[in-house]
Formats: structure tokens, C-alpha cells, sequence
């Protein structure tokens, strides 16, 4: 059958074959004095032991929405030397015109690959890794300060290097004390260290979630349904050195697989920017019923559990508040003492909002009530 | 608020953030006599203007459900020699391993990469890369040849090379005479050139449907709701030089963005296969309605128009038969003369099935009444 | 195998089977003065022909994240009328307490169905729809008109009732004429009716696009990659008297599969509340390319293509803003006269937004230079 | 800008807004001597107290790819009696030509509602529903059983009825002994009653998973991820009566959200004819790998855990086959033993099939060494 022009057309469209090549805006809120920062500070590539080019890295991060990464190429492991001849700062300078294009703000850095004590640590807001190309740790550790570095321990607790436990090293406290270790990650990849998150909150390092990506990022991370781990930066502008002094200030949130880590303060202001309450004209008595519409502006799906019981009236055990959507909760007056309530208070757990192991972040809604 | 275990579980399975390191299989049938073999013979990686490391392609290759594939990087072009230091083989080498250990069919190639004419020209079934290095394409090719070469003109209407028209020439032609010119893509990446299915059917040409991938594949084609394109090869068995005697046999059919290009006979063989009809004890009288249920159990969606008005009967217009979906169609005798036919005859048009430009397979259907 | 813990805790979750009860907020913006709320005013219960109750369809309105609805089951036509026993307003009654809980606004509606001319035509806002049984059409009319109504005529290019043309009848005229006719459906479930969009312009009718629906709505619509057709209706508040004064005064544009139709003022101000622009530091010279990110902020895919050449430098032929995505333009200077140039004009044709029959809006952006 | 001739087709094709209107293959395979047949037998329309009309039971039956269901409107709970007017068979009758027209089997039903004890009864295969509309319990159930019924305890842990517990009444165990209780509900909706699966295997009861549906199928259950609960008959062939005989014979799994529960024997042949296993060439040798491939050609993801120690190899602690993918299984010789072992037996924990309370089916493979 000879085929009119609508199938050529059709033919020529193809609209699915082609992945979007547009960037997904990531919807977390800004919270009041800072911009919140989508960022990856731990990202290899082939300059060491990852299978992409640094220019991938950064075409991945615009396409997530990300707004800053840091390039992490191992100083000491570098499986493709047999092929690739190049020096430390190589993969940055490769990838910075197509960050600077694409207005992704690329961080220089370098993971300083030993083994434990002190393990692998990242050095961020370097210049020159080359220099850091040294046979002592501590050799290195000090030339990346001089640098002005940032210096995170990534992966505390990884089995290959603590198979059994997840310690805390004297050779840590002197780093420590030295000001050679400013951060840890509480979550490398898809392991979550509640260890780390102790430390940090006692030793008060700044807390970090990294990808910690090897291969392309589709192949380690379902981009559909969940997301890459990263570290939101709450950061005066979108600068780097706004990005430095943030970090340096502890002002950070764990953003992993629809939890977030973090700070109580930082994560009750991200709940409440993240939502709009919205009453119709309430008056609640006793036994009767009324709704609260609360909708979710942000990309997480929040859980709530009630954390104590509701004085006057009833409220749900457990709420979905998910992304994008509203949920219509609905309150019944259990005494007379409601008919005189002028504001009416529940207290829920955000069993998803984490700020210390097992333990999670109460929030507290105030509802106007006539 | 403490958490209860629940919440830690929940915390340590996150289901969703790993992306499935498992392989999907492709849905789309043998035929009598040979297995249908989904292949991809153009491929590119950091050896030359890829991105992605040579074990990337293999990794891809097994998650998307491929049998084989050739990696091509250019012998011409490689404009990352300023940091990787390699020969033409290494690629090649660098991927065997994991696809032996993947049973990927990893077949040697590279890309002879030209001005037009003759442009660039894919040799597969290789030994030995590094002699192809020559000045003189023609001396190439025919070390090409005396490597046992199999010859692909690729992308012959790419617009960087011919921007205005997709011509044939001269120089294909004695290509051609001399026997250094085997096959020709169809469709590259996401271009369709109709002037090479006719040079292909004139001039007896293997048709080939190849990604050309550069990137991270994920990057480049949307795997969720289409996928790359593809060769499938009816080949005697899932072996290398199964696949290098299909080729020669010009036994091939394009798969691109839920389309089938190539000879009737393999489409008629293809659609057949992955449909199953089953119509209830039908007896269909003048005035009547009776069904048939016609199962569809590939990855392809096709789309049916009728070709042919149906003789003593009516039936739809349009069918859609949706990839692991039934359709009910519905029969209505229109004359007396279906009160003692024996055999209900349709004739559709596929039209996602082209043998020629701007011409779609028909297939006709025979349901047995009474 | 023994099970433990973690295995009895994930069969009590089932996250999956569960759909979601949570409403999804249609990210379309207001216009300034007007918010814009999302309606449906032509909708079907087992009251008339339709096969759900009518609660479901303020469940499902509040599902998909409607305002306003109108259950206008038919006057004439009860084929359930054997199993159902009520009057015309019960669907309605029915309707109001659950729609009255979810704050959806519910307007009562009926079908007045009959033979061509006039066809079928809806009033909207009655009191008692019980009057409207009325063996001559304008008696019913006339009953509508006495009790408030709006009156919309429905799907006028309804195959039905029209096979080969699409024809404005002189009982139309004279509805007109005497002020029982104030709307048409220019988009009827999945069909669009050109002739009716230029009728509206022409005949300073108000445009609407309704689901018509009978089944569940999941049934008919996908619901997931697209949305029942919607009229969005430009009110001065969310209240039903304010969807009758914005009907009145012609504020309406149709939502239908991604495309939207209507005045090209309010789709000019609907493209321009949607996006936000985000140009770096620009110093555009001869020679030079820099970029501008668009943000698309809502639900709508918008499809550009250059409408008028460009001065001084070139843009892209065609842009895709993706819902909730950005889109790096890369604008790049093609003559001295940039060098000087305040402002870079660029002027696209937003195909999916329609404003008579093959015509497309224009918008023009306005980009400061240095 | 006056449109192009491609926008308006695409105006018309407009392929998302249209749900697809075909039935999706639910691919559970057969299992020998007996087809798989997906049945509901709990399932409520507007006649009851369900919100949809019953042609729409039969609809999502054969989208979702049933083939059997019974709609078991109740006798004595009928909350819409002020606008229905209809006897107990009348749903049945309304839904059955469409039922013959689609080729899905529907068995007539019925629920028996009472306050515990004994609860709600469903009675299928019925007659003449009117018939059991009888103040006492036991005369209904006597006439269910003269027409052949046979009878199920719905939903035996309903907090409704037993808030607190779930417990067996003396009552049913003289239901029992009078042979008018011949099966249970171990899966309601999204209840999983763990003692009702217990009393199954003790008192020799057939066991069942059924929606208990009530609104719109698509506002209970995410179909796109997940699947409404059914129960899985093996019957001798494809018909009504074969059904019945294969609930006497107590030959059915229950199917619910991704889980399968039931009689060890029956799951095990699901598991074994849903996966096809290909090793390569395997001679296997302390200190060496091979692989082994298996693909699962099911609609289920399997979920295995290793229930006991390979001897002479390692094999992975975890294994997941994914619905329709393969998953590469390396198994690793860890003595000198393997070298001469003939076959390598591997014991594993299938995590979602069920077999009692706590309890998951193991599964043994032998795969051939050499």
C-alpha cells in the first residue's frame, strides 16, 4: 500500500526516540537567606578509574538540574595510565568551558586514595593537583590546605576498607585537629553511614551525600523514579566561593533517594517552604468535621506520622504528603473543649526528615480555627 | 521522634535509587529457520570521538538486550590523542573480555572516515586495525578486503557531507565493481535516508540500522519508551560468523523507533510470528458481529489500516495492536454471500512495516468461518 | 525458608498496589487579575448514559486537580431508565455534599440532547433541571434561560449528527438572536471542531473544551502522560458566580492534549507567566555565541519555531520547552550590527497554542544585551 | 504564523489524550496439565454499594487481562435502593452480554453480609440471587448451596468486624462440617490475613485473593506499576465449569502485588515455567567463574535469598529477576572439590512466594557442570 504523507511525517518526527536534552528543574526550595544549592562533590572519570570523559559529567549534572559538582579523579589509582597520559588537573580542565557554557559551576578537586587510617579524602577548591601527587598523606593533606582546601573523608564506613565496623580513627582526631578533615560523608553512593551523621553532629564536620559515580550516571541511578545522592548547599548566591563559605559554615542538607538528612533547622525550613496550607473557613466543633488542603510544591515526597496526640479533636495517624500533589486532611472535633480552640496544633513526625540515627524531625501546624 | 524499625529498613532497601543492573530482554521473534539477532555494527568511544570507555558499550549493549555489536571508532579522526596514547585495536581489546564473559558478540571494526566521496565506510569482521591507517582510502579498503572486511557505507545523507542531496557516486559504483562496498545504513542514528533503501534494493546492498552512538547511550535515545536503533540479523545460529554469512546473505531488517524496515518476505515472517490470533467458533451470517482476538506478543506496536475493502463483511478501518496487548476486532456480515463463506479474507496495510520508501507491508489475513 | 523482619514489613507496606488518593496540582498560572481555574462542564453519570455514580466524578475532579465541574447528564436520553428511578436533579444532589467537602465547585448542569438542529446543548448554572423536560426545544431553552442558564452547544461537529460537513444551521441564528445560545465546544473528548473556533471569533461565542465523558476517566483518557480536555476559565475568584461572570465575558481557553487553544491575548499571557528567562551577563559580538536558559515552570510542552529571521545574530529554527525543564538557547552574532544592539529580538510561532484554524500564536522575546 | 500542514495532522493523531483501549497479556505461565486463569470472585457495582455500572466490572476485566470474574453485589446492604430499583440478579444480567461479547467468563454471584459471626459470605455460581434474600444466615446459605454455590468467608480479619483479633468462630466450623464453607479469603483488597492462610492449610479450605472492589478500578489500584489482587485457578481449560471444579479441588495461588501465596507445589511450577536458564559451556573449577543466565519471562519479579551453602562454590546471597530481564549469575569455585563435580545444586529462598505465614518457598537449581 502506497503510504500518504501522514506516516512520512510521522516518520520523521519520531518523538521518542531522542532523550530530552533539557534540564529537569530539581524543586527544592530556597529557604529564607539562602539559595539552596543542588550539589555532587564526588564524580570520577576516565582520568582515573571512571568509564566517561569529564565533559559527560558535566552534561549529566545540567541535565539533572544540578548546580554545582567537583570532578574527584583519584591522585594514587589510575587503571587507565596504560591508555591515558595525562596530569592530575586534566579532567577539570577538560570539563571547565562546557561547565562555564552550561553555567554549572565546576569546583577543582581530587581524591587522595590511602588506606585506612586515613582512607580516601577528597580535597575541593584546589588549584593544582599535581602538587598533591605526594608519597605522604599528610604531605598532601597540607599542600591541599595551602591551597586553600576543603577536605571531606568520604565513605566511612566502606566495607572494603572497615569490613565489620565503622571507627573513628585517632588518625582522624589529628587530621581534626590539624584542620585538615572539614566534612564527611554521611552517605557515599547508596550507603547511608548513621555512624558518620554521629560524628559530624559531635566533631561538627559538615555532612555530605555523594554520588560518588564511576559509570555513566543512568547505569548506578534510576533518574526516573528516585535520584542521584547530593548535598544541598545553602549558599548566600550561586557562587562558588558562596558555595565554600557554605560549606564551611555547615550549612548543608543530605538529599538521598527521597530522605533528607540533616540539621533540624535546616530541614523544618525546607518542610515548610516545600508547603502551602490552605483552610477553608474553620470553625471545628465537637463532632463535627472539617478539612485542611496542604499542598506539596516541592520533588519529595514527605511521610508524616502524628507524634502526639491532638487535644480537642482528631486528626490522621499517618499522612502522604507527595510531590506535586495535595492531600486533604481532615480533623474531628473529640471534645467541647475544641468548640473554644482558637488555633488548633498537631505535632507529626516527617519520618523521612533525619536528623540523628533513628531519629526524625517533628513538625509542629498550627491551624487557625474560626 | 524515635523511629521504630520500620523506617531504618525502609532507609537500607531504597529500592528505587539503583537503577536495574539487569538485561531486558527484546521481545521480537525468529523466524523459520533462523534466530533474529539484534545488533548494532556502528559504535563509538574515547579511542576516538566517543565518550564513554570501550567496556561502557558492552555494559550498554547487555542491559538493552543486544547479541552483538561492533565498536568502529575512527581511524582519521581522533581528537582525544592529546591524552590517550593508543593504537586502533585497543578498543576492541579493552571491551573483549566483558563481552565474552556477558555473551556479547563483540565483532572488530573501525570507521574509514573520508570526505565525500566515498565518505565514511564501517569494515567489520576485522584482524588488525592499524593496517587500515593508510593515506589512500582505496588501499584501506583493500586491506579492509584482505582482512575479510565486510563494507557499510555510513550515513550516506548526513548533511555535513552532502547537504543539499543524498547522492550515489561514481566512486560507490566502482567501490561497488571492485567489491569493497557490501552494505549501506538505512538509518543512522536518527535520520532516515529513503534514497538508500532504493539504492539498496537496486542495487542489492545489505541494509543496515545502526546508533552511531558518541555518548552515553542513556543520553542520546530514550530506552523507556523507544530504543536505539538496530540491525536484526536472521542468522543460522548466535554465532559471529553466523552473523558475517547473514550479512553477506543480505538477510537483515532495520528496527527504528518502533518501525520495521526491509524485504517483505522477512516483515510478513516477522509480523506473523509475534502475533497470535484466536477467534471464537465463528459463524458469521449477514447482519451478524463476530470477534477475533489477535494477541500481539513483541516489543512493536503496529499500526493496521485496511488495504482492501473486505468481501462480504465489514471490519475496522484502522487497528492498532500494541506491543503484549489484544485487540478485539469486530466482524459484521454486510451480505448474504458470508452465510457460506468458508474463509474471511483481510488485507492490511502495516504501516510501521516499509519495504520501500513510502510503501508498507500488506498482509493478509485468513479467519476460518464455521 | 524461615522469613524474617524486613520481608513481613515490605508485604504490609505494598506501596505499589495502592494508587495514589492524593490530588495533582495542573501547574498552569494565573493571568494577571484573573486566577485560572481548570473545568469540565460536560460530564456523564449512570443518571443519563454514563457508566459511574456521580461522587466518582468529584473524586476523579479532585484527583486530577480540577476546580470546577458540571455533571450535565441528558434530559432525553435514560437508557439505564429501567433500573434507575429519579429526576433530572439527582445526579446533581447526589454530587453536592462530597463536592462541597473537597471544595471542588459543582454547577449544576443538564444536556437538552435532540436531533439536529440544534443538537445537543448543555445549560449550565440551573436551579431545576426537572423544567427543562420539555417536548419543545425552545420551551426548554427558554425554561433554561428563565432560571440563569448558560447555554453552551455541544460537540456541533459531531459525525452523528453532521457525517459530511460541519454546518452553522439557521436555528442556530436564531438561538443567537434571542439569547439562548452563548458558548460552543470547540474541542469535544478527543475531537476538534476548526469550523466552531472560527464561529466563536465570529460570532463572539465563548470557547470551550469538555471530556464528554462517560466511562471512568481513566478509561478514556491516559491519564498519566496526558489530561482530560479541560476549559480553563480566567474568573476574578475561585467562586461559581465568578466561573459565570468570566463565561460571560469570553475569558475561556481550551486545555486539549498539550495544546491550547484561544484569544491569542490570554495564550500570550498564560506562555509568559509560564517561563521564566535567565540570561548570563550578555555582551553578544559578531562572532559570538552566548546563551539564554528558558524555564518552563508549567504542566504544558510548548513547541517553538522561529517565525521571522533574526537581526545581527542567529537563533535556533526550533525550541522545545519541556514542561518543568529549562532550554539553553545559544544565540550567536552574525554581523557587526550586533556588536551595538540594546536589545536581541527574536519572534517565534508557539505551535501548540492556537488561535483561529492553522494559525499559531506569536511571541516575541526581548533579550537585554550588555 | 500560518501552520504548516505537520501540525494539524499531529493536532489529529494525538496519541497520548486516548487511554488504549486494548487488553494487556498478564504473563503468568501455565502450569502442566492445567491453563492459569486470573480470576476475581469479589467485585460490587451501583447495585450494591459500588459506584460503577456493571458493563464497566467486564471492561477492566479484559483491559486488565482476566479471564474470569464474579460480580458479588451484597443482598442486604443496598445503600443506593432510593435510586435503583432492581432484584439480586440484575447486575449479573446487565454484564453478561458484554461478558460473551468479550469472551470473559462471568459467574454469578453474590455476597451474604452479616455481622460476625459468620461475616460476609460470598456465594458463586449461584442461580437466582433473589433466592437468597432470607432473614436467616444459614436458610441463605442452605439455598446457595441447592443451587450449587460455592461459598467463601470474605475478608476474615475486616477490622470492622474484629477490630482486635482475627479469629475462627465456632460457627464457621459448623459452616464447615455442613459443607456450606469451602473457601477463604486470605487476601482482601490490600489486607493479607496471615491466620486465614493457616486456617486454609489446617482445615482444607481453598484459598482466595480478590479486589473487593467498589469504585473505579484505576482510583484503587496503580495498574501501571502494580495489579489488583486475584486469585490464580488452574483449571483443565478455559471454562466455567472447569473453574468450579479447580476451586473444589482447591487448586488456586493467590496473586497480590508482585507476591504469590500458596500450596508449595503449585508455586514451585510457577516459578520453574516462568524462568528459562542458559549457561554457557560451564566446567567450572576452584578458583575460577562462570555464568549462568537467567531469564524470567513472567509479569513477577522473583526476589531469591540463599537458603543454604553451595558446596565446592559461591553464589550470590541475593538474586533478583526482574520481570522480563535476565540476570547474569556468577558463581565462583571456592574448593578443588567443584572440578569434578557433575552438577552444582544452589538452594534458594523465593522472598514472594509464600507458602505459609513467615514461610517462603525454596527453590532448587541444578545447573550441569561440564
Amino acid at each position: 500500500m502506497r503510504l500518504k504523507n501522514l506516516f512520512l511525517l510521522i516518520l520523521l518526527t519520531h518523538t521518542f526516540i531522542l532523550n530530552a536534552q533539557q534540564r529537569k528543574e530539581i524543586r527544592i526550595p530556597d529557604i529564607p537567606g539562602y539559595v539552596t544549592l543542588k550539589c555532587d562533590f564526588h564524580i570520577h572519570t576516565v582520568f582515573s578509574d571512571g568509564s566517561v570523559w569529564p565533559t559527560v559529567r558535566v552534561e549529566e549534572a545540567w541535565l539533572e538540574g544540578l548546580d554545582a559538582i567537583s570532578i574527584t579523579d583519584h591522585i594514587e589509582y589510575l587503571p587507565h595510565s596504560a591508555d591515558i597520559i595525562a596530569d592530575h588537573n586534566r579532567s577539570y580542565e577538560i570539563a571547565l568551558p562546557l561547565a562555564e557554557s552550561k553555567n554549572i559551576i565546576l569546583i577543582q578537586g581530587t581524591e587522595i586514595t590511602r588506606d585506612m587510617p586515613p582512607g580516601h579524602l577528597n580535597a575541593l577548591f584546589i588549584k593544582n593537583a599535581n602538587l598533591l601527587d605526594r608519597e605522604n598523606v599528610n604531605d598532601a593533606l597540607r599542600e591541599a590546605k595551602s591551597q586553600g582546601a576543603f577536605i571531606i573523608w568520604n565513605h566511612p564506613g566502606w566495607k572494603n576498607q572497615q569490613p565489620d565496623t565503622t571507627l573513628w580513627w585517632e588518625e582522624h582526631t589529628i587530621l581534626r585537629q590539624n584542620n585538615l578533615l572539614h566534612g564527611i560523608e554521611v552517605v557515599n553512593e547508596t550507603s547511608y553511614y548513621p555512624e558518620a551523621l554521629i560524628w559530624a553532629n559531635t566533631k561538627n564536620l559538615t555532612i555530605f551525600g555523594n554520588s560518588d559515580i564511576h559509570s555513566p550516571i543512568n547505569m548506578q541511578y534510576d533518574l526516573i523514579r528516585s535520584h542521584r545522592p547530593m548535598t544541598l548547599v545553602f549558599a548566600k548566591e550561586r557562587t562558588k566561593s558562596s558555595i565554600k563559605e557554605a560549606l564551611i559554615g555547615h550549612r548543608t542538607v543530605i538529599y538521598f533517594d527521597n530522605k533528607l538528612i540533616g540539621k533540624a533547622r535546616y530541614l523544618e525550613l525546607l518542610f515548610f517552604e516545600s508547603i502551602s496550607i490552605n483552610n477553608l473557613p474553620m470553625n471545628l466543633k465537637n463532632q463535627d468535621s472539617k478539612s485542611v488542603l496542604i499542598t506539596n510544591n516541592s520533588d519529595i515526597d514527605y511521610d508524616l506520622e502524628l507524634a502526639q496526640p491532638s487535644i480537642g479533636f482528631e486528626c490522621p495517624e499517618k499522612i502522604k504528603l507527595k510531590a506535586h500533589h495535595s492531600s486533604l486532611i481532615e480533623l474531628t472535633g473529640n471534645s467541647d473543649e475544641v468548640n473554644n480552640m482558637k488555633n488548633l496544633r498537631m505535632v507529626y513526625s516527617v519520618t523521612n526528615m533525619i536528623t540523628e540515627p533513628e531519629m526524625a524531625l517533628n513538625v509542629t501546624f498550627e491551624i487557625t480555627n474560626r
